[in-house]
């Protein structure tokens, strides 16, 4: 493509103040537009990205045999109020009423329809299992709408639904979603994390959510959690932080000397880890673990979401009881309260809890394997923003973003909608991935100062070239144009900066919107028939014959397209 | 595909009364379910054929440089309030208002929010022409919705806006429209034709729709027109019916002995028109020609849309006054009054029209030429049904399908909405077709009592393997596979139909989906070293040696890719 025919939507001039890089460098790159809090357009470079996205999971989707349909947008209210969603919902859900005065909703996800077609559909149990899944704009209305693309009221999402005739059934395809979508995140080159969900109030419900680290991240390996909803218990699964240690065995010592624990237990003073306990509102405990050198700040304390107020330390009875038990009852005790802990001891392992009341510690506490892991949030007096922590409305705002949510979901849905005669009742999965907040998710850990860095296979465009005073040098022109003809032939996404612009300009816009391989041309390279290649990521430059650089790119592009 | 993991779900046992053949083709065949009325589900069959029509769509319109963008849903109603659109649409608009109690729309099409996205995107002329697209889900809530797809509450539509600093420029861009739109609908192997829009009140816009002709029509040669809009003056236009035939010249003859004529000017009878006025509601003349043989229905004229009421046959000075005019205003008057037709007349060529109290008669009037193209209505007392005809609640419905319509609308909405500092208005241009209804229109055409034949570029698979005895022969086994995994290899879309059932059931299911091309392997032909090929269209047989088929049916699907 040309640049005078295909236009680039940048746009320096953008005050958009504390939003995320990722919607910064959205509309600086000229991907997409606000039209209303929380409505977007995509523009045509945007939309070729989110196309190369769902291109890549259209293929791994298709690969595992799930088939694609095209469910309704609109759905009757009657549905959604059968499986209680359209109270549980509320106001997140967008309601219509028709000219007949019926009531609709605009779907967010389908689990009551997709139960309502396989009810009309299936006649005998030998048809399962059945695999359905699409790609769709859904709806949410965000009371918040924010970060762009990231939670915004109308969205794409794959979701995907399977039904099966056994639980076991159901857990061999779940498993096999579960590593397709590691494997369409690690295509897309993501650094992330999965959250397993445990058996909640629904018994034997297993559910994973799957969460991009942001760029800091990546280095500093530890990450926060959304802390959002507290009632649910989560058990955070790292997938890039499995460095392997010698776990110690969780043992009871009681307290002599706190000071020469040092000494004894020949372990770091940074592994001591103190413990206080508050109440959420809805009377559970919580207990608050935090640096032995920190200082709780009740105040951050205070505003997190769901917390008793007044806050209130509890010390009481009921713990004291608990640690004068056996260690089993501590252990049962640790797996099944809620942790918040400060984000300073999320890569302790092995680590030591002190509790002066009960001149016990305790030793070899280690995340997911004596302790369920922890909402992490700021907790201490330290304010530094180490990880751009942004405190908005006082509330700790999450520095992931949810891409990927897989459930076994079970007998819930196919009890409540299906209607037919069958003896067994039918076991269910869903599969979602937010496809429009993956753009997001993929640009947080691929940008530097100069705008983003599109991996490969997800650029809108895979080559660019640049020449200096295309419309004044005729062998420039010429080249150029030989060039970008070549790739063409090879069905290489390219594009040719003809603007009648200064380089800088074309450097800033190209930059900026990420595209990985940049071929400059300039008359006094031109004439002794050579071209500079430039990468964008690792900002290399080679000078190169002109002869050599379509096979020299070719190289490169067809080891991506392999993949 | 094998089809024991690719569930086909077609149905024999489905009842559907008084509904088109389209419809009853795509239940039966698996391709959609209805979910609610004008709602519905594309099952995996179906979506494939919507998605094979979509890439023909998308290869088009690209190659003209129109860029695609992703335009959201859920617009302003303040928008469409702007371009009184809000109140136009009246119920066909959904309207929701969100939990800020802001009042939302659902997009059935895109001019306001493209101009809003033009004026805050376009600094300069230079910029111009900009030229977008998208395909997306739409919706109207239709106060009928029927015939399966084809009037739908929700629906899939490519919607383009071009936008122009000149009308020249918009009329050039038009063109190409207007030529891409007759390739895209001849690659898509329809018989269609197309209406202009006369210029109406907004002086100099002009606007083509294109119809899609129902199987019967393909013979017959005519066709009725949709009765919607009176307001609008058409000029039809027939692709497909352009026969050639000598043009009389246009005569006023005065009228001497009319039982006579005939002798006197060589022509049947049945040329002979008889002619009436009435007015519609908006106080213009229309005029109702009919059959000499036939007596006007009083009754279902009263009941058209858009009729002045009580009825009054006006036959008064100002029609008197003109026929005794000259020819030429006659001519004018001929092309400017509003002409519904009752659809005995529409082949008739060189027609006469008598006007007794004038005593004149008029020779030689030709639908296009001297004589606008009428709107095509059953005006008479005979009620047969003759093609298909269906009358419901006394009103014609039409028998064909709006496929597509572009539109040069000009400045109206950069006028309203464009609020940036050009001393210029932008000219714009729409162009829209309906992807759904689409199938249907393409089933219309493509059809036997067997079931559907899809054209090879649009069959959900090109061709399908029929096993007899797949289980318990293995050699047909054997070779089935080795023919299915060649095809595999070359990447043609092939269904192998391995169920464990009875050859009778494959056919019907196979020849109901309407797969083109069909390998019978039978034990018997195995054994010699042959298969048996199929054609879906003709029902050609051949029988060819098991190595050719592969060349045999990639030469006919290679041709077919070409194009």
């Amino acid at each position: 493509m040309r640049t005078s025919k295909y236009l680039l939507y940048t746009n320096k001039n953008n005050n958009i103040n504390n939003e995320l890089i990722s919607y910064k460098l959205m509309l600086k790159s000229g991907m997409i537009r606000k039209i209303n809090s929380g409505i977007y357009v995509w523009l045509p470079i945007g939309l070729k990205i989110l196309k190369n996205i769902k291109k890549i999971i259209y293929k791994e989707i298709n690969k595992i045999n799930f088939f694609e349909i095209n469910i309704p947008i609109i759905q009757s209210a009657n549905l959604w109020k059968k499986s209680k969603r359209f109270q549980k919902y509320g106001l997140e859900l967008i309601k219509f009423y028709n000219r007949k005065k019926k009531l609709f909703i605009l779907s967010p996800t389908n689990e009551e329809i997709i139960n309502k077609i396989i009810n009309n559909e299936i006649i005998s149990y030998k048809q399962l299992p059945i695999k359905f899944y699409q790609i769709k704009t859904k709806f949410r209305d965000e009371i918040r709408p924010n970060y762009g693309v990231i939670r915004s009221i109308e969205f794409i999402m794959k979701d995907a639904y399977s039904f099966h005739n056994s639980n076991k059934c159901l857990k061999k395809t779940y498993n096999i979603i579960y590593k397709t979508y590691i494997k369409i995140f690690k295509k897309l080159n993501l650094f992330f994390y999965i959250i397993k969900a445990n058996s909640g109030t629904i018994g034997g419900n297993i559910s994973h959510e799957f969460y991009s680290l942001f760029k800091n991240f990546k280095n500093k390996k530890f990450f926060i959690n959304n802390f959002n909803n507290i009632k649910n218990i989560k058990v955070i699964k790292l997938i890039i932080n499995n460095n392997k240690y010698n776990i110690e065995k969780l043992r009871i010592i009681k307290f002599i000397n706190f000071i020469n624990i040092n000494k004894i237990f020949n372990i770091f003073n940074k592994n001591i880890v103190k413990i206080k306990f508050i109440k959420s509102n809805n009377n559970k405990i919580i207990a608050l673990l935090f640096n032995k050198n920190k200082i709780l700040n009740a105040f951050k304390i205070y505003k997190l979401k769901n917390i008793y107020k007044p806050l209130n330390y509890i010390c009481k009875k009921k713990i004291n009881n608990i640690f004068k038990k056996s260690l089993y009852s501590i252990k049962k005790f640790f797996l099944n309260i809620i942790i918040i802990a400060d984000y300073n001891i999320i890569k302790i392992k092995n680590f030591i809890i002190k509790f002066k009341k009960n001149k016990k510690i305790l030793i070899g506490l280690n995340w997911n394997i004596n302790l369920i892991s922890p909402y992490i949030a700021n907790l201490n007096n330290f304010t530094k923003n180490i990880i751009n922590f942004k405190i908005k409305n006082n509330l700790l705002i999450s520095k992931n973003i949810e891409i990927g949510h897989i459930f076994q979901i079970g007998t819930k849905y196919s009890k409540i909608i299906n209607s037919n005669n069958f003896k067994k009742k039918i076991n269910m999965g869903s599969y979602g991935i937010g496809i429009t907040r993956l753009v997001a998710a993929i640009i947080e850990q691929n940008y530097d100062k100069k705008g983003i860095i599109w991996p490969d296979n997800i650029a809108p465009f895979k080559i660019s070239i640049l020449p200096i005073n295309f419309n004044n040098f005729k062998l420039v022109k010429k080249k150029s144009i030989y060039i970008y003809n070549k790739f063409k032939k090879k069905n290489i996404d390219i594009l040719l900066d003809d603007r009648n612009k200064h380089i800088g300009k074309l450097f800033n816009d190209i930059d900026l919107i990420g595209i990985p391989h940049l071929i400059i041309i300039n008359n006094i390279n031109c004439k002794n028939g050579f071209i500079e290649y430039k990468n964008r990521k690792n900002k290399n430059k080679k000078i190169i014959k002109i002869e050599y650089i379509i096979n020299f790119l070719l190289n490169k592009i067809n080891f991506f397209k392999k993949e």
